[in-house]
């Protein structure tokens, strides 16, 4: 039998010529002081093994890796159908363009955009009083660390720089696809994009993804049926403009985030979680997305 | 020679069936409330003769009318040279498009639709330290009427509705094309577009237009030169998306606003304003054009 | 063990209201002549057992399933790497529109959009003396049905109606993007999608895609990379607009044709065939779309 | 009063130095070949009279003027009413862009763009047994020159090259907007496009349009209201995406060709024909537009 701890050394040895290449994440000047040269890798198998390498324990900003755990949290409130509100197709845009957006009239394509996104956050905030409780105590559940927390100077970061996402959210409420105020759907979505969390508290946060919607303490967080929906939207519309690439390459559902982590599902197997801030073209992470490449080849477990 | 107080009160004959045919516009809640059925109409002479009918003294919300006041006071302080902001071209597309705007990096095309004329606004803010009291002395001063004034409550109520301009600068700021504080710049452009003046107080203001850059007062305005720019400017750009069919169909510069009133120039000859609230499919008063296409036709005035 | 008669029965019986249902393509003349109510199933498994139902072997047109054949030609003679000509992204737009491809310089998205099928077929042109020729061989070969055809009634039926698909070689000529005459493109083109074959014959066919690039005969069709970048290029961009839906509900790599048949892969495991001509609004053979869900969710075999 | 020849003789001096400055067209091979340091003006006044200076006798290729001769017969035959077919409105975009055409549904924008020329002369295909014969004849009736005639190499030459407007004729053709087949529409706009013509020429042809209608034989060509029409869409589309600043610097209804060549039309007083090969980036001729420019600014006679 494969032992896991050797396979992550090998990968770690293998990518670690990309380790720094590639660029950090600038335009949230919180997110740019972050040292470059970090790698961490973990993975949770189905059954509760764990295996990590280099810097699994140290946090960083999960950003939009955060998406997966308000969709989350959406789905458990409002269901499956998110087709009034949000698509559920790649976008063949960068995750921030409007243009799709006024074609479809203020529809966004999937919940992974950042449009989709405020699209979900906006939905949860509808439905809980204090969304941002809420969603930190969701975090420090699933993960089984009572310590995540948000870091509130990469939201505040975010949050002076993010006219972008401004723009997104102003234009979707000139639609009416935003119910509550501008103001309480940007502060959400900023605060969830801060969580800090580490390769460990990840793997076990999204261990249900892998488990037929069982999360690590045996309850039930989605269906089967959603947690393969959940899967299915990474796979399709996880990685921002890579998707096709990243899909070849790795295999494997994710869904990245600017900080530079990435979450990987081996349905019904394991879930992965690699972090390394340098960023490729496309916005993932340079190093990590070599890393679960490497890893799906030397353990054959890619989905194709 | 003609008698023009006998061609204005033709011109009302021939287009009253078209007052209040159209829809007024209902997207800022205050201007819905505009009874349809008005409609008045102004001249002035270059030689400072004025000829009026109907209500033409009743005061209006001037809205996008207002982009032509705050045009002429940027050219004033900032020069011909809009070319680094915004463009002077047409936009092929709706005033409030935030398509056109990403594929060109957020340069708008012209200082007539939304995003151009809120570059402008955040210009004049750069360059005056309370432009809400510039413009309102500009508007008097060039009016001759110490009495204009903003309507605060039509001003708030779009303010409250305006995610769609709230989306284009924020969108435009995320491109580094807007220099001052997203909130300040809305204001301001909230502001002169709740602009409250009467036919006569525009032909006035804009009587500079018709007589190579002097006013009304013989003070010179703008150059010959930046005359002609404003004019070719309102000509190819001035009346949203139905540049072309009111060119034909009028033949004269022009420049429309949601409020239902339309200014319009016939270079070295006269300055006109026509006011009806309900707007055609296009957005431009529907009488209102009718009756300045009754006008060239029967006065044989347009530029064509 | 699963008894896949029993299963390809039972799906067949839990579709049935769905047969019939959906619209026949329409836009191709000769199509628009095949009677809706067909439906025909098979899969054949990596050892070589086959199993089908209904119109298993009754011949339909292939229409976009031949791109998977035209790309897998292409990878042998031309190697992986498309993306100087063609990418490796879904869209996000109809398979037929020419604004991406506007935007983006004449490089169409990936090989399953018209405009890639056409690069592709440009390209195996610059390759092959009588690529008409090749295409048939390849394909009965592969099939190992020497009977295999075109339907050359099809192919003159979409040649004198497919100025879209004139539009979209014509403009990629014009960005350089097309070597050959236009005419010997769209000719190769409407002859490879006219391919007249039936449910058994597809999944002998592509069996080599459910065996890392063995065909059923033992020969090497693929390397194991290629068959993974064809399999994962099915996952993200081989139903059209509906490959997040596709993925959801079904969730295999799979390629559609508008003549109403579909090809699935579960990789390493088999390779599956579906037919029932009446489309859903997306394109996809609506009864052959619910098949595969239903024959996914009764086996547990989808990659999520 | 004005002498004329001296006015020419002044322009010509003043711009000397733009002379041959820009870019030859050189998609179309032919074009590419025609030395760029030339320069004709020629003017004719509404009374008969007729200036000229430089090469204003020499031919030239006239391309897209030839859009206004086939417009005008479109009219003749048709009438005003080009709105189901093509539109009136500036496009905001390359003349030859597919992008708008697509969301507009293959409507063109206006008859100045490609894909509007293309429509209307499909329309005249519909109603002229021998559309390159009648207009031929028609340019040769109203420039009173019977020695006119179609370069037939240019044509051959934009031909073999013109794969981006066999694009947008077979996009349109796929709504339905083309009529007649593909070739004979592709093959008679390019004879136009290719016809050869002398500033002299050019004035004398469309000496009607400064006119209210009526050419130098007094016959009748346009109606006042289609003439006001033709000159009213030649300012608002007729520079390509240069109409903006086209009309602020030159302030007079034009149609360019990438010929080099310009037509003016200074409505009820004269019509202008300027000529020099070397363009600036819009693709009008640089040295041309800045002796209109230079003319208008010189004799006061813009419209604004």
């Amino acid at each position: 039998m494969i032992n896991l701890n050797e396979v992550l050394a090998q990968v770690h040895k293998e990518i670690k010529e990309y380790i720094g290449k590639g660029k950090v994440a600038d335009y949230i000047p919180e997110l740019a002081k972050v040292d470059p040269n970090h790698f961490g890798m973990a993975l949770r198998l189905r059954s509760g093994e764990e295996f990590s390498n280099g810097d699994a324990d140290l946090p960083f900003s999960i950003q939009s890796i955060s998406k997966l755990l308000t969709l989350t949290m959406y789905i458990q409130q409002v269901g499956l159908e998110l087709g009034d509100r949000v698509g559920v197709e790649p976008s063949g845009n960068p995750f921030n363009s409007l243009i799709q957006l006024e074609y479809e009239h203020g529809i966004p394509r999937n919940p992974f955009i950042n449009a989709g996104a405020l699209v979900i956050t906006d939905g949860l905030i509808s439905v809980f009083k204090n969304l941002e409780d809420e969603i930190l105590n969701t975090a420090r559940r699933l993960s089984g660390n009572p310590t995540v927390n948000y870091d509130l100077s990469v939201a505040a970061s975010e949050r002076m720089t993010g006219f972008r996402n401004a723009a997104l959210v102003n234009f979707m409420k000139s639609y009416g696809n935003i119910v509550n105020p501008i103001d309480d759907v940007l502060d959400a979505y900023y605060h969830h994009c801060s969580l800090s969390m580490n390769c460990l508290d990840l793997v076990r946060m999204f261990s249900f993804l892998a488990n037929e919607g069982i999360d690590f303490n045996g309850n039930r967080v989605l269906s089967f049926r959603e947690t393969k929906r959940v899967n299915a939207l990474m796979m399709t519309c996880g990685t921002y403009d890579a998707v096709g690439d990243f899909a070849f390459r790795v295999g494997i559902p994710a869904k990245s985030g600017v900080g530079g982590g990435i979450v990987g599902v081996i349905p019904g197997v394991m879930t992965l979680a690699v972090w390394s801030p340098a960023l490729n073209s496309q916005g993932n992470s340079l190093a990590g997305t070599k890393a679960l490449e490497v890893f799906t080849t030397l353990t054959g477990r890619s989905v194709f």
